[in-house]
């Protein structure tokens, strides 16, 4: 078959997918052409297994692939799991070579039609898809996410996300005409012009990627970057290459099998000690930056970055509002469950619950602020103390880093004279004898102490605030989404005028909310194509993942226009 | 009639306008819902006088308008046609207290539907049309056009792009669901809720104008922020402010009468000799910045600002390439019009006409590049040499720093013994006697001489450069466009595959391309919803006005979600 037949053959293939995916979008209802159970019912009895072995040959040696200007190999990757090296080399590039392999790919990718380059795409999510039990393990040993999470969390959903922007990008892409026919009369002129739109790709985009949730925001940048033309070099976290390292070896696959430059998609590792990010941040050939991470180089970057494209998501203070609740146990329980999945290392992970001090109306009658604080800390306890829950909920701790808060913290909380409601303490991991586990300090505070819970505490750390006021609660915690970001917020209330007061302010301040949400569902699950991620409003981020806006920029437009030629009579 | 009355109304006559043009942006066909002739035919014995009258019961006094925070009165504008002071002074305000005002407008304007707000803004428009001649004569005392090109450039044609800017933001809110509906299943729970997406407003934008077409790019950054929610504050130059007063008086007036805050739409005067841009620029409630002006100013804010959404139009350098043509004298008298129209004030106008150094194809044989030269010069000397013809095309020149232009250019010519092919000469205006004329200046240069005609030279200056090829012509053009920027390029070519192998490098470099453009209509003429103004992919400016991604990032989604009320069985 040629190149030619195979690519009308893909564009056909995702074409329904592509349609459904535009159509969630603007509908926003539940879909996902992916599931993202691991059960064998659905996947069948082989692939876990193939996934755990395809991991397993990966560790202790060199992760080959194809890259322009190697200059030596480098890993560092330590599995929270087993606290082992993974044993994997990456090779370390010249910047330099990077980016002038990805440049001379751009122009003949940049004449790619938009409907091929989004197909290219999806047919990289899919082979992703079709791979992910081995992304599963990938993403467990160098993030510390649970098998469970890491399968759908980190696969399907995430890949989910790239599909959304590609639906954006399919739609704003379609807003250009590619070309027109323009007749007006101009004095005694009845002038008649051809018009032609080309669609022009920005340049080379770097996705930076976090370590705790590396394919999270890395899709949709990356899909969105490409699907209008832009190369992408994929810059993962030096702690957690590995699973970057397989999405860019697959999507090289995709694009070579299809007579494609696999460096339009270029992978830019390098070392805690020396840092790559900047050479690229700073090179004139780089036009789009999304980067996901910590605040102090997201800020950086949003402080110092002109004349590119900057998209960041970095972190804030997501709150809850306890206001009153139907039945306690079933709210604290999702507060609970919200706090501890991922041992709280996610962007939308609670870590601050707001109480009146003179507690809360239930539907069995009034309850005090420290039964609603001791119910939270029961509903933490039940899962610490089931090891195998503990497992599938919390997974492992993925840095020292983040012990050191969970340290600093009951210090701190000693210190000032908190009471510290619960002790963080290591569970028993059934699997994984020598996991970097650590289920959630629990600390009971007053406003006055707003600078102790006022920073993002990346790690198991959850304190309970008592507020003067459900409404006092509710101004502290839009306060805090304003001037300190939030990607998430919680709030719990029967009083319907309560949430009305609040829904508009938590809206201004850019605080995505969540309202008496209890049950399986967990709180934070953010759903693609229905859930807008972030809302670049507050510093949490300054980007959506995904809306109009995320894709609109990254293809500009050129016309040309010339009189339309007089056929013979 | 209740205010809730005139709004409904209001939205159903505008309805069938918003919808007209939302196709022609998608179909990008002829389309407006003006005329841009002052003919009285079209609109009437009446209005001509009218608007004079009016323009002229605007000078040698106060322009009184109730903005908050008037500290002064001032005013330094002096009509290129007569050369003598308006004499009209108008208030200088704190911008703290236009900023509070601004900011206090928002939380209501946020709320009021997009459909209404977009509905105001082409009530805007519709007044601002209906009081075209005295914008026309408003525009022809502070910029110089002629009182057509003021009519029409500054009027109807200006107004459309507005318009335009009104579709893209239709387009874009309406691509984000109010409300939906999210079912699936989580573990045993069959998981119902319902989801609010809010649009919400980014901050205060800040529009800053230029002296020579301050109406132009203003329309399309009001309209686009107020769309989205955002009040706007309208920062004209300190010598061409009456235009925009005027455009501002009478946003508000629509505003108050239907009953919304005027202070949605400010005015933030200064002086030459103390300008407040900055002050609002780096202010934090200002998040949305519209620029058009120098390169020097607009340079500055792209290497500066951050955190804020920046919309630049500056300036290029402009290139014609003429590589063969039918008719000499036809497509030579389409350079020289455009060339000399406004007296080459425009962001489109000409600056270098490429022309190969051996001559080229013509349908009447084979010319040399003197005699090509020699063409542009005599069609250009017929204008000049017609009084009436002279001042409808040229009008006049806005400021004494576009004359000092014209002489350094002189100047330089000679020192560095390059030929003058024409003198610029003042020409008699039939109206004005004081009127600040001048011709264009033609100076013969080489590739050599790059420096020379490489960089922007406002005013009536025309380079004829001898190519070593019509390729190493399109090569220099483009490579300008590229590294100095441009807005419109231009080219003549009667060979198809010149032009074919040029017209991808033209669209690399984000210069839009007129070919082969001859007659009635000028080259350089830009038709709202059909053509595109400024890639935003070289240095004359970082967007495109307009397309999605000029109005996108107005605004921002905020979501709530929570589970749907089980109604009683």
């Amino acid at each position: 078959m040629t190149n030619e037949d195979k690519r009308s053959e893909l564009i056909a293939k995702h074409s329904a997918t592509l349609e459904q995916a535009v159509d969630a979008v603007k509908t926003r209802k539940s879909w996902s052409p992916y599931k993202d159970s691991p059960s064998t019912k659905i996947h069948g009895p082989d692939k876990p297994g193939a996934g755990k072995a395809a991991f397993e040959a990966r560790l202790n040696k060199r992760f080959e692939i194809d890259l322009p200007g190697i200059t030596g190999w480098s890993g560092e990757e330590i599995s929270p799991f087993t606290q082992k090296s993974l044993g994997i080399s990456y090779p370390l590039c010249d910047p330099e070579e990077i980016i002038a392999s990805s440049t001379a790919a751009m122009s003949d990718w940049s004449k790619v039609s938009p409907g091929l380059r989004i197909a290219l795409c999806i047919e990289m999510a899919d082979r992703l898809y079709d791979n992910n039990f081995e992304m599963a393990h990938a993403v467990m040993h160098v993030a510390g996410q649970s098998y469970t999470q890491a399968f759908s969390g980190s696969g399907p959903n995430a890949l989910d996300r790239g599909i959304e922007a590609l639906a954006y990008a399919a739609i704003a892409m379609d807003n250009v005409t590619p070309s027109a026919e323009y007749h007006r009369q101009f004095g005694g002129d009845q002038v008649a012009l051809e018009k032609t739109y080309t669609l022009v790709p920005r340049g080379v985009g770097l996705v930076i990627c976090c370590a705790s949730f590396p394919t999270w925001n890395a899709y949709p940048a990356m899909f969105a970057s490409l699907a209008a033309g832009n190369p992408v070099v994929v810059k993962p976290h030096p702690i957690a290459i590995l699973p970057m390292a397989i999405v860019v070896e697959r999507c090289r696959e995709v694009l070579a099998e299809f007579g494609f430059d696999p460096n339009l998609v270029a992978l830019a590792t390098d070392t805690v000690a020396e840092p790559v990010a900047g050479k690229y941040v700073e090179h004139p050939a780089i036009q789009i930056i999304d980067f996901t991470g910590s605040p102090r180089y997201g800020g950086h970057l949003e402080r110092t970055v002109t004349g590119k494209l900057l998209y960041t998501e970095t972190a804030g203070v997501n709150s809850v509002v306890v206001e009153s609740v139907g039945d306690l146990a079933e709210s604290m329980r999702a507060i609970a469950r919200a706090s501890s999945l991922f041992s709280a290392q996610m962007c939308t992970s609670p870590q601050v619950v707001y109480v009146p001090k003179d507690g809360i109306d239930t539907s069995a009658g009034h309850v005090s602020f420290e039964q609603v604080a001791q119910c939270i800390v029961d509903e933490i306890d039940s899962i610490a103390a089931n090891p195998k829950m503990a497992a599938g909920i919390m997974g492992a701790v993925q840095a020292q880093l983040s012990l050191d808060v969970v340290s600093e913290a009951a210090d701190m909380a000693m210190h000032e004279g908190l009471e510290i409601l619960r002790e963080s303490a290591s569970y028993d991991h059934p699997d994984f004898p020598d996991a970097r586990t650590r289920s959630l300090l629990v600390i009971s505070a007053r406003s006055e102490h707003k600078e102790m819970y006022a920073e993002e505490r990346f790690g198991p750390v959850l304190f309970i605030v008592a507020a003067d006021s459900a409404d006092a609660a509710a101004e502290e915690a839009t306060e805090l989404a304003r001037t300190r970001g939030t990607i998430s917020c919680y709030m719990y209330s029967t009083n319907e005028v309560f949430i009305d007061s609040w829904v508009d302010v938590y809206a201004r301040v850019g605080a995505n909310l969540t309202i008496n949400l209890t049950g399986a569902m967990w709180i934070n699950f953010a759903a693609a194509y229905s859930d807008y991620h972030v809302t670049g409003l507050n510093p949490a981020g300054n980007a959506c993942l995904a809306d109009l806006s995320f894709v609109a920029s990254r293809f500009r437009i050129a016309q040309r226009r010339r009189p339309i030629a007089k056929t013979a009579a």
